[in-house]
């Protein structure tokens, strides 16, 4: 299969995206997005939708954050991650299978119906991941894309998947909010550098390959940078391909999101298309059961 | 002397300040402050006065940095501080010294009007620096205050100093801009752990001692933290002691400013009060002779 998003090669190159970003203009279910939500997605790459989540609901998923990392016996899985130089939990990966109240949010129709909308149609759960940036220590993400990571590395071939992510605390100025370049999406960065093998082991810690330069962040930038506001409760969707970051928390305050990654089960994986090896199962699930609202 | 803020010892402990953060209430030129900037400034511990030096003042400025900065020779004087693990110049001392640009900045009464309102009189510059913040790759500062260095490091016994910093780059949300805590110039933290002697050679590249805790930044924010944002050409002035610190530059744009401590006369260093020797000349300059207006 011809490789429509190559990277990771000697030189760095900027490219146009090849596929669309909105799938399907029809609804699906009760709360997909309406006209001027999905034109706004399709020319910036991402949607804020404030205070969706209940007080309530948040805080059960925050209480099983905490069960799940006061338990030594799973932190020993390889899903746990840990900041760089520490011991603080970094990341979760697929709480949706250690935990029932973050698997019946990924069901939940305020997320499905937005995500099979503008995937048109079936989807399933590539991953998900909850990142936890403590307060004071949490430590910056560089600028990338993430679908650049899902090509090269997972083999995803075509650019037919999302993130959807609710904040699990206030996501403010201050305590290291995710910044996205609107528009960003209908470009790739092509990145320079060869992948080693298992580089997930390092990268899942802090990134190095598929990270573009300071130039080419530039030159994305054509309108200004954002940062992803809200109140613990809020929505974001993002295109898998939106060049994103986030600085580190020198704050009081923790910034924990959960993300769960989405792609249409018209674009499995096929084989690595820029890495010796596959990565991890448990960051590229094969499991294509397609996700349905359950409510 | 009494050791009216002490610091480095066994515990950490937040205390009341002693000192007023405003000495003078009349008029000193024509550039002084009002009543209402005055009160702000005696209740938050900083003001921000935009755009008020001209984008061709700025240039000047900026091209002498361009000038210090690929002078090789003068890059080996110890004024010349590199990030840490890195080649790129994080900051430059006593730019006042080497750059007649900068020594006329600091005698500007836009400038010193104000300082010398606040001191009460005459002050002398206690040292002078430009933070350049890298795009991309510039480095976080933790949270501190810096009259509690220069009280235990340098030996200045009273809280009768500031910062009066200009912008040379705009300082936005995004290139890493200084964060302040509102009103915790009020407080004193007495910061955990000895100073081990010269420390400034490290604590130049990364602060380790008197840092505070994340419960005493909560505990000091009673008030929002706030960041410090303006155009280039923006003059803000701190309190010695305000709390502050500010997050990594993962931006594309370069967060330059250059900053100016002053030091009452009347507030001369005796000995370090918590630190076996005193820091290097260069950080605390033993030059008392008062800067005037000169415009």
């Amino acid at each position: 299969m011809e490789d429509l998003y190559p990277s990771r090669g000697q030189e760095e190159r900027i490219i146009n995206r090849v596929d669309k970003t909105v799938y399907s203009n029809k609804n699906f279910g009760q709360q997909s997005l309406d006209n001027i939500q999905r034109e706004q997605y399709d020319e910036n790459g991402y949607i804020v939708v404030p205070n969706l989540f209940s007080a309530d609901e948040i805080k059960e998923l925050l209480e099983d954050i905490e069960i799940m990392s006061s338990n030594d016996e799973l932190r020993q899985n390889e899903e746990f991650i840990t900041e760089p130089n520490g011991e603080n939990l970094r990341t979760i990966f697929n709480q949706h299978i250690f935990s029932s109240a973050f698997e019946k949010i990924s069901q939940d129709g305020r997320i499905l119906d937005k995500v099979q909308q503008l995937l048109g149609g079936d989807v399933y759960m590539h991953h998900s991941r909850i990142n936890i940036k403590p307060a004071y220590v949490g430590k910056s993400f560089p600028w990338h894309s993430d679908f650049e990571t899902w090509h090269c590395e997972d083999g995803l071939p075509r650019c037919r998947c999302l993130t959807a992510w609710v904040m699990l605390t206030d996501n403010t100025h201050f305590n290291g909010p995710l910044y996205l370049i609107p528009g960003s999406h209908k470009k790739y960065v092509c990145c320079k550098g060869m992948t080693p093998a298992e580089n997930y082991r390092y990268s899942l810690k802090k990134q190095e390959y598929g990270v573009p330069s300071v130039e080419a962040i530039k030159e994305l930038s054509s309108k200004d940078i954002v940062a992803a506001l809200g109140k613990a409760g809020t929505l974001v969707i993002h295109d898998g391909n939106i060049m994103h970051g986030s600085p580190d928390n020198i704050s009081p305050d923790p910034r924990t999101n959960a993300f769960f990654v989405y792609n249409s089960v018209h674009n499995k994986p096929i084989k690595p298309f820029s890495a010796p090896t596959k990565r991890a199962d448990f960051l590229s699930l094969n499991d294509y059961t397609p996700v349905r609202v359950k409510s």
